[in-house]
């Protein structure tokens, strides 16, 4: 079986690497000359954009997948009209739209940040009005990272002009404890499972490290009820993530990703199914395999820059995974992890990491 | 850093899928005009008995290493003239020829199968003399997989010329309990490693199915003895493998690898650090990775034929490697490995690998 991915980057190498394992060929689809999923894959070089380049670089594989949600929607729907694309184009949809992604999650009746819809100066003014200063202005597509946000925290963070904030929304501030998130997985027979929920920071807007089992979540109904109910509320086959806020002890969603998830990559050494495996059995239609954990992983980034791989090796226990991309500032280029037996020794674990990889 | 590896099937495969992740490039050296190994590497097609032409296909390479004994001495002699070849040649020679393994072993005061070198009749005479019927001929060189064996049971079984035994060994048979093998790793600065013992069944003399650690073994000093002598003996860089028997509690050692081996796979899944990357990051001068375990692995070579994925994939705990060769009769294609918490869990999975791969 030979299946296509849209975007050429890390995600899709290390799906091209589990893939490999159980047999299924890997086309990359991407418009750089080099990407790093390349170097593991067959590599079509093809502008995104041009849908038809892109029907043509996929024919002949069983089906398209993607690696990414910043694609553009006619291309995906050009190739859903030809083939197997999962997870479906609607899913993409909503995942591209920040206004559609609140809107699907209050209809799931899943808790979000009061948020606003804003097209024009009048509308920032109204979710003043209604929440008060500060509040987090979004554009509705494209953003990630931090990219496309900015706060107003006073009268002299005013935009000025509607075409400013056209397409945007407005959030209310979510005073969250901690950042979690679900990476859970259906495929096309509707069988579901989850990881347990992962705890996250973030620096610069970047994810850092990551922790799951999430401490004292280590079980969360909440979060499996949410990732389901999304996921067969869009009839989703794959992988799917979902960025959540602990708010005095609640769940609150923030966005999702209808992919493979940098807060998932974890599961490559601490579970027993990897989340790049299960987007792969998902998608081909092979039952899922167990989700469960290994211990408590902590997983660094490696962000800008690397250390000499015999630093990066001098913790015996940990387990370095690196994209084969070049060092540039804010660019993730790889990531380390490691399992401990239980939070306390996860404790030791993430300060070597961290101290490993310069993150703070 | 780019190695070079003598040999292009699955273990230099299994090598480059864990190198990637290291960011180290592989390159296989092999005549085969479409290996395995070739899938995930650069591929040099080479006739490794010409030694002057994989001096060429490995020149720009850091250094070489090999995933296979039967390899011509004077190749890889040629090129450790050149470049860092590790193993050593040495390591090589003396696991080419059974003789000077047994004369090694003795050495470092390990003990063997009694045995006597043959070279004609007149020895075999003398080895039946010694030990009564039956008796173990083995070829010096060039055995593997139960190849280049016979048993001498009765006078109607003996050999009738001397050019039929010469550069042969007559064994007296070992009444072992069991079949156990020891993989180690050492690096150039003298770090050494043990995984825990491994226990082996044969099937048709390939490895069928093997369980570590070893119930009852889990931590055999005696083992990590019969290595640690080996290794630093030989002055050994990478992995090494020794294949053992289990007789009246006492370990007899049979032969060795200088190699990653079959009997090893279980730690792609069951152990913190794999013994590809370990042999990687040997050979490459790096530190050690932990060998800690993560349970009791159940290892299941999938041998002549593969169920269809979906089967394989069936039981969710288990990992299922495929090598990307076409199916032919005892041919290793694959194999499938899961962990256990414990012996009796193990029990369990065993069968039901052993049921899925149709091994028994």
């Amino acid at each position: 079986m030979e299946i296509a991915i849209l975007g050429a980057g890390q995600l899709a190498r290390m799906l091209a690497l589990e893939a490999h394992r159980l047999g299924l060929q890997i086309r990359v689809i991407g418009p750089e000359e080099a990407p790093c999923g390349a170097d593991v894959s067959v590599h079509h070089r093809v502008d995104l954009n041009d849908a038809a380049a892109a029907v043509d670089a996929c024919r002949g594989a069983d089906l398209v997948t993607y690696e990414m949600e910043h694609l553009p929607l006619a291309t995906v729907e050009a190739l859903a009209g030809q083939m197997t694309v999962s997870p479906n184009p609607r899913s993409l949809q909503v995942s591209q739209d920040r206004l559609f992604e609140k809107q699907m999650f209050a209809e799931m009746k899943v808790e979000t940040a009061p948020y606003q819809q804003v097209d024009s100066l009048a509308d920032v003014s109204s979710a003043i009005e209604c929440w008060g200063y500060p509040i987090l202005l979004k554009t509705r597509r494209d953003g990630f990272d931090g990219r496309g946000q900015r706060w107003l925290r006073s009268d002299a963070d005013l935009p000025t002009s509607d075409a400013e904030v056209t397409d945007h929304i407005a959030e209310a501030p979510v005073k969250f404890r901690r950042e979690l998130s679900v990476v859970a997985v259906r495929n096309a027979k509707g069988e579901f499972l989850t990881y347990p929920l992962t705890e996250n920071r973030h620096n610069d807007n970047i994810l850092s490290v990551s922790r799951a089992p999430a401490r004292g979540l280590e079980r969360s109904e909440a979060a499996v009820t949410i990732a389901q109910r999304v996921a067969e509320h869009l009839d989703y086959v794959g992988v799917l993530a979902i960025e959540l806020f602990e708010v005095d002890g609640r769940l609150v969603a923030n966005e999702m990703a209808p992919r493979v998830h940098n807060s998932g990559h974890w599961t490559l050494d601490g579970a027993v199914t990897s989340q790049f495996e299960n987007h792969l059995r998902a998608i081909a239609g092979l039952p899922l395999g167990s989700t469960e954990t290994r211990g408590v992983t902590i997983m660094a980034n490696l962000i800008g820059t690397v250390p000499p791989l015999s630093e990066l090796l001098s913790v015996p226990e940990a387990k370095v995974h690196l994209y084969g991309k070049a060092p540039r500032p804010k660019r993730k280029i790889g990531h380390i992890s490691g399992v401990a037996a239980h939070h306390e020794a996860a404790d030791v674990l993430e300060k070597k990491l961290v101290e490993l990889t310069g993150l703070d």
